[in-house]
């Protein structure tokens, strides 16, 4: 008991370090299930310290979210002028801890689909968001600032259907080589349009 | 009473209008909820009846994921020289009945995502039928056969991750713009390589 008492006091003023501790206890769960008590019993903080941080399960669950889409298709510590930028986000992507990820953002989406209009909320908002990112980022590679979002937003959903296929099919050849035709295609449209 | 009744002597030999019934169920609640039991009295047959027919709610759930990625992302009734077949597919499934599919598919991938396999095992299996079907298709259309299956790939992955966007942000014109675009590389790829 004295441990679990050491981390509530750690957990304190510690709100990043909870939410992180939350993400990890739905990436494992799933968000079937979750409530305010189980993830104050997995993270070992008191419901109030829970309660302090976030006011409620919605708003838990909408930065969950966030943490979740921000990690699946990111542009984490790339120099600015990676290459090959898509590549890198797929082998993020498909990475062993990139799955994690990419499960529970699946997950996530098709819960939002039937009346949980808190999280058709946040999964909205962080999909606009991460379009938003991506066609900036596209414009810094030379694409017209009038085609970026539609470019982006195509870009997006192609990556995240792969990343379904792979994870429902298990067909890890079959989605690489569609990965592999899809860049392939991206680089010769970025060879004839952007620059 | 008996009007049920009159329903559950019509059902008791047609499999396909009990199934279309079940499906119809889920396409309206979900597949949150969906017992043997209660899609026994929303189509109005005996409990009896459906174990005849589909032996299981596994099986029962395996048809309707069946059912359901069929009518999602398909080509029904199109003539075999479609000049655009891609955009016929994009207008069955953003009309307001195929919304409604698309809807219960992406509810239904995110719920194998989290321990259940027999729904897993539908998803995958329907998965790659319907890629075998669009593969097929293309190379009707004059894709190399060593290319059909990842492009066929890659095609649906853009599809459904459009398509899945369109149902959790609601931007309409957004994702338009992106099928616009997506489809206009499509077609310049066909011109280039296909023929």
């Amino acid at each position: 008991m004295e441990r679990v008492d050491g981390r509530k006091l750690r957990f304190q003023h510690r709100r990043g370090e909870v939410l992180a501790a939350a993400t990890e206890h739905a990436l494992e769960e799933g968000l079937d299930d979750l409530s305010l008590r189980k993830v104050a019993q997995s993270v070992g903080v008191s419901h109030a310290t829970l309660v302090h941080h976030f006011a409620s399960k919605d708003r838990l669950v909408a930065e969950i979210v966030d943490r979740v889409l921000a990690e699946t298709l990111s542009l984490p510590d790339m120099p600015r002028d990676d290459p090959d930028p898509l590549r890198a986000i797929w082998r993020r992507a498909t990475s062993e801890s990139g799955r994690r990820y990419v499960r529970l953002f699946v997950a996530i989406t098709g819960r939002a689909m039937y009346g949980d209009p808190a999280l058709a909320t946040a999964v909205a908002a962080s999909m606009r968001q991460r379009n938003d990112l991506i066609a900036a980022g596209l414009v810094r590679y030379g694409c017209p600032e009038s085609e970026a979002q539609a470019v982006a937003t195509s870009l997006m959903s192609t990556l995240r259907g792969l990343l379904v296929d792979l994870l429902a099919t298990g067909d890890e050849q079959r989605v690489a080589a569609a990965f592999d035709d899809f860049a392939a295609d991206v680089q010769r449209r970025a060879l004839n349009a952007f620059s």
